[in-house]
């Protein structure tokens, strides 16, 4: 693949471009490293990758869309990563919700993207990590990193967010409550979505004991409807204020060089993997326990030299 | 620690050995290969380790609960491993749920394990695998893993399992059709429960159109109301009907041996893993992308003799 015009097409925004390259490096084909090298980095420097996280049913894709509705009023560009948890049993809701982002799909300046987590050869967080730079790259200066916060692979997909919102909606019940221990690890703001429905009021005060600060309880706490677009505008100026605060006060750059240990420990980790897998096909264990057959095979593995170009 | 002690402690039944035989491999302590290397292999090779997975509230614990039940009054003695998901998102309805299994609690014939996703050092499918082997040769005839069927790795766990019931419930509405194609990559069983309630009807011919064979659909779907104890002994009486089916043909025995692959692989990526995360510390990269770090990074760790007895 010619890297060097597959850079110019994705510098100059073509959604085509930007496709074939996400691709390159999810596949990890030849020319991916070329091509990560390659992207502009002050565009990198400059995008804000949001994490969106949420239970099932809180609204999250619906959220989203009207989130890219208030930025592309502002005529700015925005990416979308969806992750997709997609086991058998819990990937139905999230193929309807994403129909609804069609509202966007001819927009020239909206990026989507869905990964899966399932079935796949490369890490899921260093390829989501890539594919928001390519993203930025391309000239979006928000890229939505949306993910269904249930399982652990994809509460640590998350981590490569450089500001989080976590969606609520009444109606969990108990659940809510003892969720509220782990909030603060993982978000930056939390939004009480269909905030005119029953319980929505009592939500809000449950989350604001999250926050020993009642000016933390004011500014990190959202409401909306977004189903009917309300409270939106507002939650994208509190995003985008936190942004500004994040980057002053160095948290924002702190959180993008544990971002970049998280992905780099997901490539080699899958890199080793590979290699793993591959020697695993000669079966000569004459072990009966796993972890016997495990040491043996990590002991062969650094006694040795591999092309790592290969994998 | 004495492991030869160990050993007869487990062998006898005794809840304490079995938890602390557990704890000891889970947590990577030395003696973890000595005390598995040892374990009663006829009992292992007898145990059945039966999967149930399903959404959270299609009520996986009191159907657990009541299987343990039906087993307990054959004077069959039972391990029960609940995976939990333990995200700060999900963390909640699972607490809960444990808490109804506490019925059993008190028989030293139910050996409870709880075993989080979160957080973890060692390689959850590697513990578990071995957490059942050492339930098994404490004499448990069958061990239940429950997981909630959600996040891909708690999806991989149920690989380990020799057979899987899945538990659906009315009122997940298009989210099951949405399903229906992964299912039978999972499920040897279908298990529709709260069977009293609207829809669970629509439901159970819905999951009929899984199976081609009308023959399967009338053995491998079950209809069950777990709150009430209906339907659980027909359930056991199938699952046990499908174990020696399994054993008859092959099929278990071919499981062990993938549960065997993926248990190994685990063990084989967390102890890499650790050694990578190690390396890591001493950040000298000058590389601006992740991927280019983690080329590095396995390049450096397979030209080094490194003493695995260690991590």
């Amino acid at each position: 693949m010619n890297i060097p015009h597959l850079l110019q097409q994705l510098h100059g925004g073509e959604a085509r471009g930007v496709a074939r390259a996400i691709s390159l490096v999810e596949d990890q084909l030849p020319g991916a490293e070329q091509l990560l090298a390659g992207l502009d980095r002050q565009r990198i420097e400059k995008v804000l990758i949001l994490g969106l996280t949420g239970p099932p049913g809180a609204g999250k894709s619906t959220l989203t869309g009207e989130l890219v509705g208030v930025l592309r009023r502002q005529d700015i560009r925005v990416g979308i990563i969806a992750i997709d948890p997609s086991s058998p049993i819990s990937g139905g809701a999230l193929l309807g919700d994403r129909i609804r982002m069609m509202q966007h799909a001819l927009d020239p300046d909206v990026v989507i993207r869905s990964m899966a987590t399932r079935g796949r050869l490369g890490g899921l967080c260093g390829s989501a990590g890539a594919a928001a730079r390519i993203m930025a790259a391309s000239g979006c200066r928000v890229v939505i990193l949306e993910t269904v916060g249930i399982g652990q692979s994809e509460m640590d997909i998350v981590r490569l967010a450089d500001l989080t919102a976590l969606v609520l909606a009444p109606g969990f019940g108990d659940d809510i409550q003892a969720m509220k221990a782990g909030i603060l690890e993982v978000a930056d703001l939390l939004v009480v979505n269909k905030a005119d429905q029953a319980g929505a009021r009592r939500l809000q005060l449950d989350m604001g004991t999250v926050f020993s600060d009642p000016g933390d309880r004011e500014d990190r706490i959202c409401a909306t409807v977004a189903s009917e677009g309300a409270g939106i505008e507002t939650l994208m100026e509190r995003i985008f204020f936190f942004e500004q605060l994040y980057r002053q006060d160095g948290r924002l750059q702190e959180r993008r060089r544990r971002s970049f240990t998280l992905e780099t420990l997901d490539w080699a980790t899958e890199m080793v993997k590979a290699r793993l897998q591959e020697k695993m096909k000669t079966p000569r264990f004459e072990c009966v326990e796993p972890r016997q057959a495990a040491l043996e095979l990590v002991r062969g593995l650094v006694n040795e030299k591999v092309n790592y170009k290969k994998i």
